[in-house]
Formats: C-alpha cells, structure tokens, sequence
C-alpha cells in the first residue's frame, strides 16, 4: 500500500515537496509572509430554517442515525477533534459507524488524534479510511512511517487547519463536533458536564464551514446552552450519547511541573534570558506550551515578577493550575486560552471572564485580517531537533517517525521572540545537527535556542545579541554547540529513509514546507 | 427625482411589488417558508497576515484617513449601525467626510436610522448617498415618502439584514462599526466607555461579510479588549474619535412603563389571555418589546409568576431593569439579549453571565440552520394597523407615510404565540381596518390581536380558541371590532398615495412582500 513518489519540486528553503497530494495540486513552500492568496473563502451553502424543526429540536437517536442523515458516503471527508484528548471516545464511533454502513475511502481530518485512535488503524487497513489530514501521533504515525496508509498525510498547524478550511482547501462534507454540553438546538460548549474539556475552538472552523454539522455530547442540557462556544445555528444534528470522553484522560486532575534537574536548569536559564533582554517588562505577554520545561519557565517567569513588581498584560494558554494561579494572583490580567490542561483551567475559565477562550481563528489563522500571535512578545517551545541554520522539527524523531503533530508551533513561531529550551542531546543523540529531519519552522522565525551548555541567538536578532552582552549569560555559536553535542554522543546513524513520501508538511499559509518520507525496515 | 414606477409584479399575498429594485432583479414574496435559497452564502476574498501590521496595530489618525485607506469609491455601499440609537454622531461624520472627499451614489446601508440621521439628507440632495436600505424613520421616512430620494428604499428586519449580507444580497464595500470600547487591533464590545451600548450585534454580518471593516470608538483600551463582541481578524482599520456617541440618548438612565389606563389595560388583558390559554406554564419563554405597552405586559407575568410559583427559561430582549429584574429575582434563568436599552440593562450584560447577548445570526437568521425565534413561547409586538385577515403593518402610518423600520418585528413572528395588544384607534383613525396599507408580517404569522374592546384570535388558532373558551376573557370576531372601530371613528380618508413605489418591504427571506408608495399632496 502506499503512494508513490509524487513529482517532486524544490520549495523556497530546498527542500524537495509533492507537487500533487492525494491527487490535488499543492503550492510549494515560498518564503515566510511570500505566498499571497487570491481568490475567496469557502462558501457554504445557503440554508433555510424552513428545512430545520421551528421547536429547535435537532435531535436523532445515535450517532450512526446522524451520519446517515447528513448523508455520509464515499470518498467523504469526516472531520473530529481532540477536544478530549486521549479520552476522546467519539472518533472512533464516527468510524465504527462507517464501516458498519460499507462506507469507503475516507479522509479522517481530525484537529489532532491521540494514542486512543490506534483503534482506527483496522478501519485503515480495510479501507474505510483513505488517509488523515491531520496529526498522526504515536500508533498512527508508525502506521504512516512505515508506508501503509493508503493516501498521503498531510499535517498542518491548528492555525493552518482553520486557513485549510476557510479557503476551500479541505472541504469538510461532514464534522462531529464532541462537547462537554449541549442542548438540542446544537449550541455546545466544554465547560459543563462529565466530558468537560474547557473549550471547543478546534471545532469552530467545522462548524462554519462544514456542509453538515453533529453535535455529539453526553449531558444535553435545556436551551440555551451557555455559553455557546459552538453555534447551534450552524448545527444541523444534535445525538447524545452515553460517554463521549473518558473524564481523567481529558483534563488532569494535577498538572506537574518538571522536577528533572535538567529541564529545570534549560527553564531558568529561559527566564533568565528573558530578563536580561528586557522581553520580561511591564505589560509584556507569553505563551508557553503545556510541556514540562515550559511550565517551569512560566513558575520562573511568576517568581521573577513578584521580584520587581512586574505585569504580564495577557498569557496565551494552554492553561493550567499555574497560569490560573498568576490570573488569580494578578500577576497576569488575562489568560486568552486555546486549550484547558486541568480542572483548575476548566474552573478558572468557567468562573473568570479574564480567562478568555479563544480559537485558531482568533489567534492562529494566517489568511484573515491579522491574528493575535504576531502581538505575543515571547513564546517558549519544544522541538525534537533544531538545525545550525536554527530550522527546527516538531513531527519526526531523528529516525525518521513521524510521531508527533505540529498543533500551534508553527503560529507560535510568529510572535516577537521565539524561543527553545532544548537539551543540547536525548538519549544519546544529539538534537542540535547540520540539518534537521523535516522542516516545521524556517530558522529565519526561530530566535534563541537554550541549552544546559549555553544558549545561542540566530544571527538575524542582532538586537538581542547585544541585549545579552555583558549579562553573564552563556551566549554561544550555535555551531559550537553543535560541535559538542556531535562530540559528546559521536555522529548519529542517519534514518533509514526512502524516497516514498508519506506524509506533507504544511506552512501556515497553505504551501508544502516539507516532506515526511517512508522509514525503511 | 425618484425612481419611475417599477414593472410591478402581484405576490402570493396579492401585492404588487416591483420586479426591479435600483436596478437588481427582485424575487416577489411567495408564501412563508415557500421561497428555497439555492446557491452560497457570500464569500468575502481570503486575506494575509503578511498584509497587515504584526503588532496588531491597525490604528489610522482619522475617519476620513480610514475611509480612503479602506478604498471608499462611487456607488459603493457603506453601512453603520444603530448601536449608539438617538445618540450616534458616526454615521452623519461618515458621509461628511464621503462628502468632503466627493464621493457620490453611494448606498447607505445602515441597521436602522434615528431622527439624529436628519442631517444626512443633504448628502441625499447633493447626491452623495443615492439612496437607504434600513429603516427610514421620522425625517428621512418623510423625505423617501415624499418621493425625493434618488434611488429605491429597501426595508429589511433585523434578520433579513443578517440574511442578506450572508447571501450576498447586498455586498458590503466599507462597514463602519462603532464601539463603545476596543483596542487597536479592532476587538470591540459595547459594554464599556462613554458610549457604551450593551453590544454590537447589528455589526456581525457586516465584521464578518463586508469588504473593509473599520471600527471607530472613543475609548481604546490596550489588547486585549474582552469580551470581542466584534473580533479584531475581521477588521482592516481601527480609528479613535473624540466622541462616538451622546451617552444619555444611547441608553436611557430610567425606562418607564406606561401609565396610560389604556395601555395598562391591553398589557393586563394580554398577560391574562396567556395565563389563561396556558402559553404562561413553568419553563415557558417570552419577548416583549422596549414599548410602553410591552414593558407593561412584562411586569403582569412577572406578577402571576410570583403569584403561581412559575419560573421563565428565558426572555429574549430588548433588556431593560424591569427584565432584569426578573433575571435577578429568579423569575428568568437566562435573558438572551439583543438590544440593551437602559443602565441597568447594560449593568446586567456585563455583570450577568446568564444575561446573554446574541445577534441577529442566532436569533433571527432565516437562512441558517434554524434559529432562535421559533423557540419562544410567546411575543408581545406592536403594529400601526392590522386588518381584519390579520396582517399588519409596522413601517407605515395610515396616512401613507413611512416613518418606522421592521426591527426585529417580522422574526419574531416565527414564535409559537404572536400577540399584538393595539388600541382599538389611535387619533380617532380605526387601527384595525380592511386592509393594511402595507403588509408587513401576513396575516398566518399573527395570532392575537388584543384590543380594549375585545381579543381577536386569528381562527387558524383552533387550539388558543378553545383554550380561552370559559376564560371569561372578551374573545371576539376581528371583524367586529373593525365594525366597531368603523362606528366610532367614521370612515377615515384613504392615504393620497400615488403609482410610483420609493421604498420596497422584504420579508424574512429577502422576497418583496410589499411596496410603499409615494405620499401626493
């Protein structure tokens, strides 16, 4: 199974992409900010609220019911969302349902899949799914890596998602849209009932885009449902189900900070750095990501405000019991949230009307009238490898699996300063090399990488090397760090790849920035 | 000037209406819920971050600066909005400076207008808006009327506005939002400054629909502003003004119900026609207009409901403190609102997460997957006249002249109970008559007509007229209370109208339910 090679053509930073996915054209990858759309965003249909119940009742009795009635066939495309994260128990229902009815060839375009999915790998191999749009992690991504899906992945950033589907790209026949909460008219929100997941902006461009529209909860309350996060105007069927999410695998009950020594010391230095450079002012912003490393920077961050009496105008979230803590201490006047990790961020954005949800549309969406990225003045992130040229890899490990999806990194990546804690090597092998796996980032968006052996400043933000001299900090070529990394672990063996193109990498802005090629037995 | 009397063409309700309107084709009404939509909502052209500022700063020095930036060209359409009611002090400053820039045909596309809009008819005169599609109240009502302005006047509800922007029925160049309060990036809400509104929801098709958005305030307030009822990626340029609006004219410090005996005893008899008929049951729903008389009937079911321990799921508003009221003593769980007309109302917004603020999207959208008027239990409305096969009209006065917009008076007819309590005269001219002057809501859409003399239940009702049967309550034939009308008052004069049509009422669907003619000497 498996595509061939597609024609392949050099993008703007070198690298060799498909010229046709899955059949369709593609535009290569063409410089950050250098792609300019034309055209005009995807229009739905016109409805009339002559076809839907005046009561408000949108009603079926299962999910199988529902998908019949929005017609489910052929070669569709089904969309769902990682709202639930590894307790989502909707996607693959979507799916059992499909092949139940004999349906084929399927593109699964989920805002995300998780371990929990690996239930669909059979669904792949007997054909009811074609391919995923969308990440394909840990199962799905071996599945994929070792070519046995049927069409090309394509992956794209969750601001890239909304772009995909605003413009036209990816026409979504059908969504099922997961929530906490709903009632029968289709408003749905994530922050009520068993299957709270705090929000539900994964969805939002499904709903407005996709020509029939599920809303699928397990605690239907009486209209109104409020807050409706999901738009039950833009809803054609409403199901409830027993259990759509296992409660203790959507939100944590505990989210925990590192306590590896390691990963502490790559957090303080992050901060420290922030200080020295002035990124740490009166009414500055942040993001950082729900990993552990990040969530210590932002404990360093809170520390060092308290110190000298600093503010943060806003935090982007991903929230958690410590953001919640700095809203609540005041040391942040807004959390604007893309995604809730535990109770304490369900609670805090269900109580605290400065804990703001937000949506790829809002902050991410490369192809609107601005987004709300490019105004965060700095952003802490993860990546599996960072280059000399400071491209950086978010999807493949060093052996070439595609394990991982891109979620908002990329997005991210427009904020003032983009900055990544990395170990200088992970078991081993360095992640500092001459060349990275598979481009996510271009090194011209990624500013400083910081490692436990010195941090090193893309040559681009002279401003920031002359912030740091004289701070004491261990400012260092990149080269050398890589130098040392290569000299501490010796030259990793190089993944075995073939030439068979597995999966696409998309840019924010629609283009292929990369390509994920076959591992090799 | 004015138009030469169209080709007209009869509807299904048998009024002639105009094929043409300013020269666009016009589909004539063809019975509720009868006319299909084919074809797709309107797609607005897909845009690039890379082309506007990455700080978010959309900010430019002035109006005029903000208009040519946004491109404004003859014939284009402007549109604004009636947030600021009485009190706005944009729209006028708009086409001043269309005006100033020489600017001419242009087609003003406002939510509705004010008597404050008076000002604007010099820029009808010297061509520079050639001619109004929203409401046409007092001044400007009397200069269509009197067949001066250039081009055709179209009337749409506050739903058939939604409704056409989203089809593509009228393509928005330049909307113009004022906000009480917004940041730089364009997020704006109505909920703070001087010129706070309660919200913004007349503006949602145009943030999301028109070609250029520019939001004006005269309270800028630092990123982020929150709540977004007006969200910043739909908006090209954001501009600061000494002064949007006149506070007291924007939102009254008091609402005052009627003291009229009249009128207190038509809300009386309409509060006792729904606790008797059973439409007042524990859960029910409500609207009930910014009207004397409908302020009147809220607080007698406020009343029966302490009296009989039952509780409201939710009123729709207009809110005002009576409303609120009601939400904050318990007798209503939710206000899902959509105009906010005193303090306290504004106070509620803002303070209340269940005093929750829609738009016409949710509320009154006939082209989308359904919406909320059909959920309500029971509407209170007003009317000029009613005739005896129940049709009414809101935009006319028997003498012909249009002086009122739709509002949401023609969406709120989709209810379960449409109740009309109207004088049996007003000015010794009958108010229920043969035949209205103009229909605005057919005869099948209205329920109850409850006059001082008698209630008039539209006999399609079967169920609400057994249900008053025994009530006590005077239930009596329309056309008895026409004949009775008729007695007291004498047969009025019949409105000097002439052939030539100078505004066209659109129905909930975008067809022409009827016209207006031009008011002879």
């Amino acid at each position: 199974m498996g595509q061939p090679a597609d024609h392949l053509v050099e993008n703007a930073i070198g690298r060799e992409v498909p010229e046709q996915i899955n059949g369709e054209q593609a535009i290569p990858f063409q410089g950050v900010g250098q792609y300019k759309p034309s055209g005009y965003k995807h229009a739905p249909r016109i409805r009339s609220c002559s076809d839907y119940p005046s009561n408000g009742d949108k009603r079926v009795a299962s999910l199988k019911e529902a998908l019949k009635k929005a017609g489910i066939g052929e070669g569709m495309t089904i969309s769902t969302h990682h709202h639930f994260r590894n307790g989502d128990l909707l996607a693959n229902q979507v799916f059992e349902a499909a092949h139940e009815l004999g349906i084929k060839n399927l593109r699964w375009f989920p805002s995300a899949s998780f371990p929990c999915h690996e239930h669909l790998i059979r669904y792949m191999e007997d054909g009811t799914i074609h391919h995923i749009e969308g990440s394909m992690n840990g199962p799905l991504g071996k599945f994929t890596s070792e070519g046995k899906m049927k069409g090309t992945g394509v992956l794209r950033s969750h601001g890239g998602r909304y772009q995909a589907v605003q413009d036209g790209e990816v026409k979504i026949d059908i969504a099922v849209i997961g929530a906490g909460c709903a009632d029968a008219f289709g408003n749905a929100n994530g922050l009520y009932g068993d299957s709270a997941s705090g929000l539900l902006g994964f969805a939002l461009a499904d709903s407005e885009y996709a020509d029939q529209v599920i809303v699928a909860t397990d605690h239907m309350v009486d209209f109104p449902c409020v807050p409706w996060q999901i738009q039950g105007n833009h809803v054609d069927f409403t199901v409830e189900l027993e259990q759509v999410g296992i409660p203790e695998k959507i939100v944590s009950g505990t989210t925990r900070i590192t306590k590896s020594p390691d990963r502490l010391l790559l957090a303080e230095m992050t901060a420290n750095f922030c200080e020295a450079t002035g990124i740490l002012h009166d009414g500055f912003s942040f993001q950082s990501g729900a990993g552990g490393t990040s969530l210590a920077v932002g404990e360093f961050f809170a520390q060092k405000m308290r110190d000298t009496g600093i503010k943060a105008r806003f935090a982007r979230g991903g929230s958690n019991k410590y953001l919640v803590g700095m809203l609540e201490e005041g040391l942040v006047d807004y959390i604007l949230d893309g995604q809730t990790f535990d109770l304490e961020g369900l609670r805090s954005m269900r109580d605290n009307p400065n804990h703001v949800w937000t949506s790829p549309f809002t902050s991410y969406n490369y192809h609107g009238k601005g987004n709300f990225a490019g105004m965060v003045d700095v952003v802490v992130l993860g990546a599996t490898e960072v280059d000399v040229h400071f491209n950086a890899n978010v999807v493949t490990h060093s052996d070439g699996y595609l394990l991982h999806g891109i979620g908002g990194w990329q997005n991210c990546l427009f904020s003032k300063t983009v900055i990544l804690p990395l170990p200088l090597f992970r078991d081993r092998i360095p992640v500092i090399t001459d060349q990275v796996t598979t481009v996510c980032g271009p090194g011209e968006m990624i500013d400083v990488v910081v490692t436990e052996r010195g941090i090193a400043i893309n040559p681009q933000r002279s401003d920031l090397i002359e912030k740091a001299k004289g701070s004491g900090l261990p400012i260092r070529d990149i080269h050398e760090l890589r130098d040392e990394a290569l000299k501490i672990c010796g030259k990793p063996a190089k993944p075995r790849l073939e030439d068979q193109v597995i999966a696409a990498i998309k840019w924010v802005d629609g283009t292929v920035i990369d390509a994920v090629r076959k591992v090799g037995k």
